[in-house]
């Protein structure tokens, strides 16, 4: 019994140091292949990879690999967001086939509006026009069916300008970062002002980060039992607003600590950002700067989508990382 | 370089498969061990490894690792929770140090009663007493603050009548049950009518189950910036209230899948396991009933703490797993 406990325990350090050296041997191959291949060689590319390489490393700024969550925004950070955030054109879809079941809900301006392709009396009508248009056309139904309705949509519904599916608009040197850090041990999560059920509908297929790793802004839902059966339906009342000083708000709600690493494109981020530099520790703050308007759009201080203008100003001073398309992306869409 | 990379590739797969067959060898000499060892012999044992092993093999019942999702309750599911909630002690305490402080806050009658330890008289002002108290205890700090406080007080603190600290409370058989899930893929969450803060101060350690994978009760936070230093402050404004028909609402909020697998105590558990038993697929729903007035407490049907009635009604109708302390449990509390 001893002696075969102790070929046992023989055995399995073998086995554990067999399976080390191959790890260490992997690694040593993935270190010669460029993790960021998409990202041009400069400053925010540097200041990534040295940041990553701190906090892995034994030494003063090492972090344990469960405190190691980094926070992006989704909107214009990890995917594109003009002319208007994509979950507007999904609203807009929505709006027009409920109007052609019951076209009475015309008589909402923000429908009609919506029915008529016309974004410009939409945003006239202010967030209380789109809200009223979120509440009707994302509510009244389980969570689930809502998912694959978004699902449905996302998989045929193209971008006016860039002529492609909207999971094809997300940014390949993002897809890129959100692989190098897991695989440097860090859990990746969204912090998005747009609706949690719209982006827990692509999060995992599009970045890989699973529906409990998305934060968003949210509905409440009820909980119904019907013989038996218990389901929730979203109703047209809001839960919570995931935009400025809501996403630490949120970040603390649904985490419960404070990120080392956050990434975000507007002055949406900036409470996410302060948040995240205030911590104690090494830290990185990283702002997209949407700065290619061939490949992609140009906007920042006047956009009124994605305004990008005091947390600009605050990076400059905190010596943050300012991402621009331009300069520092080899490409900017995935690749398909 | 062709070769050369054919080369490391055949080497690749070599190491992959070397890496594989450590991985069975290690898996096989696992199966050899009972992972559950404090778990009695008997159908609630086989409940529980039968659903494993049939949502882990490839078949009618698989569920992908994604998907394994289990969720348990805290109060009376993970640790005791008589004679009042642990979390109820902890505010008394902090109760009797904010009146030693400023004897006016003693006008407040919670608080009044929590000073002079009188449990009767606070009860007797119910949910509004307890809602006085924990909003005077649990505000006013940042969350960070707050749980160091909570940390401080679990690691000295003692239950009055099993004199042990209330970390040792936590019962053995479900530390083994947490372990056994994530050794087959299974992601871990708390669905707590405790507060979600208090719940993570010790969520890690005790059970192994990080902060981003516990739900609770909340209160709203402000986020406040100072000098460039941002941070959260606890109100004492309730948030979310994590019980009954808020505990699947809340799953949903945080984890936006339906679990397959459910386990709690007490009717405040039943929507959360009737939200689950709704799901397509295969499915396990477990309640313990506290029926152990030697090792534990004895109480269902008519205790004031973690009341067990509908629900009991409703798990032996739908023959969900009903886990007898006295019977199906070896030992109660975790070993030291």
């Amino acid at each position: 019994m001893v002696s075969a406990m102790r070929y046992r325990l023989r055995a399995g350090l073998t086995a554990t140091a067999v399976a080390g050296f191959l790890l260490l041997a992997s690694a040593a191959n993935a270190q010669v292949a460029d993790p960021l291949p998409s990202w041009n060689e400069g400053p925010a590319k540097q200041a990534i990879t040295s940041f990553v390489a701190r906090v892995v490393q034994p030494g003063p700024d090492y972090v344990a690999p469960a405190d190691r969550i980094a926070v992006f925004d989704n909107d214009g950070t990890l995917w594109a967001e003009q002319p208007v955030y994509f979950q507007a054109f999904f609203a807009i879809d929505r709006a027009k086939g409920l109007v052609a079941r019951d076209p009475k809900l015309a008589a909402l301006a923000a429908v009609k509006a919506a029915a008529d392709d016309d974004l410009q009396a939409l945003s006239a009508l202010g967030e209380h026009g789109i809200a009223e248009l979120v509440a009707l056309t994302h509510s009244g139904m389980t969570p689930e069916a809502f998912i694959a309705e978004a699902r449905r949509w996302l998989a045929s519904a193209r971008h006016p300008r860039l002529d492609r599916l909207f999971t094809d608009l997300t940014y390949q040197p993002q897809l890129e970062l959100l692989g190098f850090l897991r695989a440097n041990g860090f859990k990746t999560f969204i912090v998005s002002g747009g609706g949690i059920d719209f982006v827990r509908a692509f999060s995992e297929s599009a970045y890989g980060i699973p529906p409990e790793q998305v934060i968003g802004s949210s509905s409440k839902t009820r909980f119904e039992l019907e013989g038996g059966a218990a389901r929730l339906i979203k109703l047209a009342e809001i839960g919570a607003i995931d935009d400025r000083e809501g996403k630490p708000v949120n970040i603390n709600l649904h985490i419960g600590r404070r990120p080392v690493l956050a990434v975000g494109n507007s002055d949406g981020d900036l409470a996410m950002l302060q948040y995240t530099a205030s911590g104690q520790g090494p830290r990185l703050m990283v702002l997209i700067h949407h700065d290619d308007a061939e490949r992609e759009y140009a906007y920042d201080r006047n956009s009124r989508v994605g305004r990008l203008d005091a947390a600009l100003d605050e990076a400059e001073e905190r010596g943050w990382t300012v991402v621009s398309i331009k300069r520092d992306w080899r490409v900017v869409f995935r690749a398909n």
